[in-house]
């Protein structure tokens, strides 16, 4: 399906800022990724120079599509807060080198097409809403668990931005005012709970003894401990109990937080992505099964919770969905 | 400002159902109440009984106006939940005679105009916005404080129904996973913790001396307890010690409910009414206290706490709002 050679396509370019790498990527307006690459952040530089390796990474990948496509905008997605109406990131603890840059500008000065920043889990929201799994839906949340818990809201066929940008924080949910705190200044916020270290704390805690009989516990020391969210999400596909019971404990809390989403928004459905989603059923069935001890019944009886469609991929496709969307295209 | 006899007027019908009245009014576009009333209501009644009772009043309360006047349409608030496609409650404890039954067919059959169904909370939110304290903002939520906790969210202009009408359940929104059982079936929900009935609890337990020194406690049974929530409110007002506790801890639960909507949201204000409300800042001076303790900083910046501004007419008001909004006029 991707165009011949001499054959004219718009594309806008999609970038997923990291705090140690940018992805960037081609789009086409069907969501086609025409080409793909990675570039280094460094987090604590000047954005002139942040933003002119990527943007050099930009057009390198840009020279190698036929000479008949032509790129008719950017879209940035950034981790924090970003300020949508000044087009800036306001808070940004992974990249404390953008802080207060006006980053949409110095892309649009550097590639010479339209630029547009958004929150990171926003654009993701809006790439699933588009491309990915978030399709046959007019309403719903996207979260992502990785080390951190961010969120993204689809509201009547929109992505849901709030006054000033800053929507879509189930991240820091309150599920218990005096739970652990945690870095945001509150307490018992979501990500304490089902955040990749998170799970990797509550299966060590099991592991060790204090829960049931489970490989680490089995094996003593003869057995590493899992040190990351994909190792316990393997162990437990494995039959591990305390790797089990850990993403039981997670996906509880992260049905508590749906609960009030749903409780607040009724939504049609609960995407879950990010890198310990890749775990599947494992995080997924203890979310569904947890679910009715959070929402109303009515509220719960048409939701669907399911694995966001796009993987690592939807960072980019993200914000080029974003920057269709600004230009009207 | 009213229009003189023989000055021809267009008004909707709003009604505000309630378990034991409706309250009643004619509610011209620009939200003045032309004539107002209030009907009985027998919760367990057959639905064409109920109806036929309230649409009499309607038009008993329509005959007193000039002649010019013309009916366009109705709106009619309903406790519980409305499924707003089909135009029928599916969820009413409070009139079970009701339950399943074509709300807004009965009343256009008897009234010969347009009627539309809407949840009460949802109807008080856009009340709020067409012509209360919401007049300034384009997103806000509105919780309801009395027997009960409702609310209504408004989103860019418009009242958030959701996927089928059941949004704003912030009354069911989950502050502690191991809190007081709640009769919706779930545990530690925001009502039982800042709802009217459950100020007087924490009143009469701190009154009884397990609090700080207190009117009612220094006085002993020579004092009774208050038995509703304004009269607590009236003692924290005079300077009650075991009072003020009360509504302190109230304001807490209802800042930890604002916090999740806002870090979810990000709108612009909360408005606090119901009855309860009443009480003033000395409910929403413990909210704005506490309310930093739940909120991302940012986040938090700007929000408004705020009275709402309509107090009982906000669910006549609001059902004549939804109206003319169907209506488009």
């Amino acid at each position: 399906m991707r165009p011949g050679k001499g054959e004219a396509v718009e594309y806008v370019a999609g970038i997923d800022l990291g705090g140690s790498s940018a992805k960037i990527g081609l789009v086409d307006r069907q969501g086609r990724i025409l080409a793909r690459g990675q570039v280094g952040v460094d987090p604590v530089g000047a954005p002139d120079a942040i933003i002119a390796r990527i943007a050099a990474g930009v057009r390198d990948l840009a020279s190698r599509l036929s000479s008949g496509a032509r790129m008719i905008g950017a879209g940035i997605g950034a981790p924090g807060f970003v300020d949508s109406e000044a087009g800036r990131l306001v808070g940004c603890e992974n990249l404390p080198g953008l802080m207060d840059a006006a980053v949409p500008r110095l892309f649009s000065d550097k590639l010479g097409v339209p630029a547009f920043l958004e929150n990171d889990a926003n654009c993701a929201a809006g790439a699933e809403l588009s491309f990915g799994a978030g399709r046959n839906f007019r309403s719903l949340i996207l979260v992502t668990v990785g080390t951190g818990i961010g969120g993204g809201l689809v509201l009547d066929g929109r992505v849901w931005r709030g006054a000033r940008g800053f929507a879509g924080e189930i991240g820091h949910l309150c599920l218990d005012p005096l739970g652990p705190w945690c870095p945001c200044g509150s307490r018992g916020c979501l990500e304490q709970y089902a955040a990749g270290p998170a799970i990797v704390r509550l299966y060590q805690w099991r592991a060790r003894g204090r829960g049931s009989s489970s490989q680490g516990a089995a094996l003593g020391s003869a057995m590493p401990l899992a040190a990351t969210a994909e190792e316990v999400a393997r162990r437990a596909a494995g039959g591990d109990e305390a790797a089990q019971r850990a993403f039981a404990e997670a996906g509880r809390a992260l049905a508590q937080a749906f609960g009030a989403v749903l409780n607040l928004l009724n939504l049609e459905a609960c995407l879950v992505g990010g890198g310990v989603s890749a775990a599947g059923d494992v995080l997924l069935d203890p979310v569904r099964k947890s679910l009715p001890d959070y929402v109303y019944p009515l509220v719960a009886e048409r939701v669907k919770v399911i694995a966001a469609g796009l993987g690592n991929d939807a960072g980019l496709l993200g914000a080029a969905a974003l920057a269709l969307e600004r230009m009207g295209a």
